[in-house]
């Protein structure tokens, strides 16, 4: 192991420690300091940004990683409105989920508790940075942040702002570590040490997202790709149907819990599509149809077998007819990516077969896939989405980043 | 990727949709005529598991191996009883976590689903086919069984008669599956499906759960050693703490939650050593000490720097002397492998201290460890003991062999 990951993580694990210990008044008061330093050292965050900005630009990275990269004052108010509204959530930590008595007298509690370190592994977004410190201290875990390296300066600048005013709150040790060596061997190195790191949670791309899963000897939490589907059953309200369906492609397409494909029952496929066209062309979406959709909608073109799987983050859309619930789920099942579905319907007995049967982590009757999301759902500020099934599903909040333990206590009992 | 691996999942898979709509009530009765076709199948199955005895013996395997693959009516009896208490249990699936109502009208339900596919991997104890067939067919899972080929002729004689039990009960379609290709390569291969196995769970030693952690691309629940501690304080009652020591390490040396290492406080190690080392030489147990309990044992062997982190599972404990709660605790969390671990004392700050901050699943005050067991806790059939942090911790229920999903529904919703 190199010394710089070998000190890195034995300093995370110390500081896991003293976290289990910190008061909740004081961790309180630490966030809301964090976000006041935000704005206070907005000068110096914003040059050190602009040091990255024209790397990057330099490196004639695209447009739209470039608007990632930048920060502005707007930015910074929003990065501390999300640290003021974290420091506000009840606090998820110590939490008795259930208490109960045993027969021979021992009392057993089963309560949260962090998880203990996790390595957060992000994209060149340095608002991730200050979003992750704040979800992870809020729930006593110590974050190990690892961004993208084109994001370097920016993120030391706004670790070390952060850091500095967890300090002036009265916490004694380092609350979370930037990794500051964003060579790739020492990410899979970091990705190896299973013993001193809990957990992986790696944000951004589908390739990012891979090469972390398959590197990884540390359980990851994955937020892979939103291919998510509407299915308007021979029952839908065509009016509310159309502004679904639009609101789920349109309001903001660059995100995983847009629609990706719309299946439409056969019964009225002749009827909704050249509707959902006229909708889909005023907001100019590309529809790829199967033949039976080309039929209805000539001129449209023809969907390729990829398009079923494909997250297109854009204004595209794939369009199918098919021939009943049954056939959509099937389908959903088959080529979706388990994250959030829709049924259309006022058929009872439809919505609850898709509800039961959609194997995915968000199903939803006659509501657009756009609502899938830990703020819409009331959980407060998301760690993401994850399409995984095991320790959390689906829009993942605070709570998430924690674990329980059990605490018995008795009076001398023994196994009988 | 093999045809036979290949033909497995898929068919697993197609399963897994099916047992989502499983009615509860022929669950129920599925499970009790497995129980009824174990001991009315005895003879069959015993002379199956004769033939994997006399091969056993040929291959000249240990006694241990040989008294863990050998099935008798009284352990047939045992399992079918395991299989009843199964179908007691409440159902863990379809509950209802929670329930709200959000500010724009529509309803989030979280509720309990399967998690899936799982793939079971365990070595030639015939009756972990039984447990984990029951178990998993009472969340709903699909199992992939893989036990060690020293039992194949067992198991498949086991897998035969509950598969037809359950048919005979009026489920069309497998419930579980039985790996008939026992070779290495093929394991390898089902430890890469993670597009159609959700979830592996390893039982057995050490090396095996290594082996499969490090191939494994699917998420795995580990039941890793446990390195068991009781912390002996300077407070403690010295009868309770004598006739706890000798149970957790005496009443069932070669289980995970039996005692390994003793910490006693330096004030009371003068006094308590030699009772307790009177209590171990009763029984027989190898006690391997720090130079502080020699100096006060004279004649016990000094302890190497191995035997703190060693699981014996043996009638063997290293005992070491600490100065305070706080040493304690730091040791423990250093050479502990984050199972169960006891302090025994009267002093209320130090129990709430060493229950707090022991990052272990279990954290015990005045009871033996052997207690730390999802029967004693009241949990019904045990999976194992997770030494995990995520998904699930510490003794393993049916509950924790479900994951969740969200059921959204609306009015025709969308997001502003």
């Amino acid at each position: 192991m190199s010394q710089y990951v070998e000190e890195l993580v034995k300093k995370a694990r110390a500081s896991s420690y003293r976290l289990n210990n910190l008061d909740p008044k004081i961790k309180k008061a630490a966030l809301l300091k964090m976000a006041a330093a935000l704005l206070k050292a907005k000068d110096y965050i914003l040059r050190e940004n602009q040091k990255d900005l024209i790397a990057a630009a330099n490196k004639n990275l695209p447009a739209s990683f470039i608007d990632r990269l930048t920060l502005d004052e707007k930015r910074l108010r929003s990065m501390a409105g999300s640290l003021k509204e974290i420091a506000r959530f009840p606090d998820p930590v110590g939490k008795v989920i259930r208490q109960w008595k045993r027969p021979n007298g021992m009392t057993i509690k089963k309560i949260r508790v962090p998880i203990g370190v996790v390595l957060m592994i992000y994209e060149a977004r340095p608002n991730v940075t200050s979003d992750c410190a704040g979800l992870l201290f809020k729930s006593n875990n110590v974050g190990i942040l690892r961004g993208g390296s084109d994001a370097l300066n920016s993120n030391l600048a706004i670790a070390a702002v952060l850091q500095k005013a967890v300090r002036s709150a009265g916490v004694k040790f380092e609350p979370f570590f930037l990794v500051e060596k964003t060579e790739h061997e020492l990410l899979d190195e970091l990705l190896k040490q299973s013993e001193t790191i809990d957990l992986v949670i790696p944000r951004g791309g589908e390739g990012l997202i891979r090469k972390v899963a398959e590197t990884s000897r540390i359980p990851v939490i994955k937020h892979y790709k939103g291919v998510c589907h509407i299915f308007v059953d021979a029952t839908a309200d065509f009016k509310k149907a159309l502004k679904i369906c639009v609101n789920a492609k349109v309001q903001r397409p660059g995100v995983c819990n847009a629609v990706e494909k719309i299946l439409v029952h056969k019964n009225i496929a002749a009827k909704f599509l050249p509707l959902l066209k006229k909708e889909f062309d005023r907001y100019k979406v590309e529809i790829r149809a199967d033949s039976a959709a080309v039929a209805i909608l000539p001129g449209v073109k023809k969907a390729h077998a990829d398009d079923w799987s494909a997250e297109y983050l854009d204004l595209i859309i794939t369009v199918g007819v098919v021939k009943n619930a049954e056939a959509a789920i099937v389908h959903i099942n088959q080529f979706g990516s388990h994250h959030t579905d829709s049924i259309l319907t006022k058929n009872k007995a439809n919505s609850e077969r898709f509800l039961r049967e959609v194997d995915s982590a968000c199903c939803f009757a006659n509501i657009s896939t756009r609502l899938s999301d830990g703020q819409q759902f009331g959980l407060g500020a998301e760690i993401g989405i994850s399409t995984d099934k095991l320790h959390a599903r689906g829009p993942m909040g605070v709570e998430d980043l924690t674990t329980y333990k059990y605490i018995v206590t008795g009076s001398g009992q023994v196994r009988e």
